[in-house]
C-alpha cells in the first residue's frame, strides 16, 4: 500500500493541492538539503533543523548523542514530524491576498528507532553523505568506531504523510484580471557557485571527480 | 534588554555557534522566504512551512481561518517555535564525520496574539508582501474587506530564541589533513531567474519598476 494519508497527515487547507502517494512524496524527500523535525519536549514544541536522508521507506536523521529533539524522539511513544519544502518561485498575483509561492513540500509522521550496529550505522551515514554529493562517501576517509559510537543515528519509518505542491501562474480573483497590473511568477533555484577550497589543502589537489559531477549538475 | 537567551533557547550542542542577540537573529528573520512553524495539537508535534515577516519584534503570520496549526498556536496557552534556516554552502571535510553545512539558523518562541483589526491587518499583510518584493504593496489591488476577514493574522512576539551559524571551511581531525583528500566548501546561493509573465496579462505591459529592482538585486 502506497498512500501515507491518515487522520493527523490529511490536509485540510488547499486539499486540491495534496497528494498522499509515496511517489509524489520520496522526490520531494530526496531533492532537499536540509529537513525540519517537530518533537515535543515538556509538553512543548521544538524544531531540529537538520541534514536528513530518505532510505528506503525511512528518514535518516543523525546527530550528537545530547542532541534535545532527537532524544525527545527516543523516549518512548513519541511522534516525529518532519518537513521538508522547497520554495520554487514567487507568484505575484494582482492583489495581495492571491499573492502566493511555488513549491514542494512534504510532511511525514513516524516513530524514531535508533540505530545500534556500527556496519548499520555506517550504511545509513554513507547514504547521507551520498544524497548530499554523489559518491562522497567513498572519497572520505572512512568513519572511525569512536566516530561512529559518537554519533546518534535515527531511522524514521514514514508511515504517514502529505505532500503539498503548487506550480503554475497566478490565481487571482476573476474581476481583477482586468486590472492593468502586471502578474507572474518570478522562479527561484539554489545554485552552486564556485568551490571553495580548504586553506588547509593543498593547492595541486585537483576537484576530485565526483565533486565535478555535482558541480556540472 | 536585547538578549533572547532562556532555558528553553538554550543551544546545548554546538553552543560555540550559538548567538542570542536580536542584532544576530534580525537578520536571518528578515533573509528568509519561509519559516517552519512548530505547535503541538492533541500531544502531538505539528509544523506548518509558511510565508512570514518580521515586523519590529514580532514574528507575523497569516492563513486560512481554518489553519489546524495556527489554531492551535491561538490556544490558551500555548507555545509557538518558528524557525528560519538559509542553506548557505555545503562544507566537505575530509571524513564524513566531520562533513557539515554552511548556514544561519533562527529559532524564536513566542506566544500568538490574533490580530484582529483592519487597519492592522492591513498593514502587516503589507509588511508581508514587501518582504518577499519591496514595494509590491503599494502595486497590487488593496485588500477587501472580505479578504480581510477571511485571513488569519498573528503576531508572534519574540521573546526568547537562538541563533546558529556555521561558516568558514571543513574543521577537520588534525591528523587528517595530511590526507591526500580535496576538502573546502561549495557555496549555494538562491538565485532568481528569469520571471514568467501571466498567461493572462497583457504582454505589452512592462515589468514594473519595483520587480526590475528586485530581479536586479
Amino acid at each position: 500500500m502506497t498512500t501515507l494519508q491518515s487522520p493527523r497527515s490529511t490536509v485540510v487547507r488547499g486539499s486540491q493541492r495534496a497528494d498522499y502517494d509515496r511517489d509524489t512524496l520520496y522526490p520531494i524527500l530526496d531533492a532537499g538539503l536540509i529537513c525540519h523535525v517537530a518533537a515535543v519536549v515538556d509538553g512543548e514544541p521544538r524544531i531540529l533543523p537538520t541534514a536528513y536522508t530518505r532510505v528506503d521507506d525511512a528518514i535518516v536523521l543523525h546527530g550528537n548523542l545530547h542532541n534535545g529533539v532527537l532524544k525527545a524522539l527516543l523516549s518512548e511513544g513519541q511522534l516525529a514530524c518532519i518537513n521538508v519544502s522547497l520554495v520554487d518561485g514567487l507568484v505575484l498575483a494582482r492583489s495581495g491576498m492571491h499573492n502566493s509561492m511555488n513549491y514542494r513540500s512534504a510532511t511525514v509522521y513516524g516513530r524514531a528507532e535508533l540505530v545500534a550496529e556500527a556496519e548499520e550505522k555506517v550504511r545509513l551515514l554513507s547514504a547521507l553523505l551520498d544524497h548530499q554529493v554523489k559518491g562522497n562517501s567513498r572519497y572520505v576517509r572512512p568513519f572511525l568506531a569512536k566516530e561512529l559510537a559518537a554519533t546518534l543515528v535515527i531511522k524514521v519509518p514514514i508511515k504517514e504523510g502529505s505532500a503539498k505542491v503548487r506550480n503554475g501562474p497566478p490565481v487571482d480573483a476573476e474581476a481583477d484580471y482586468a486590472l492593468d497590473l502586471w502578474a507572474g511568477v518570478i522562479p527561484l533555484q539554489v545554485g552552486v557557485c564556485n568551490p571553495e577550497r580548504c586553506p588547509r589543502a593543498p593547492a595541486e589537489l585537483g576537484i576530485p571527480s565526483h565533486i565535478a559531477d555535482f558541480l556540472a549538475d
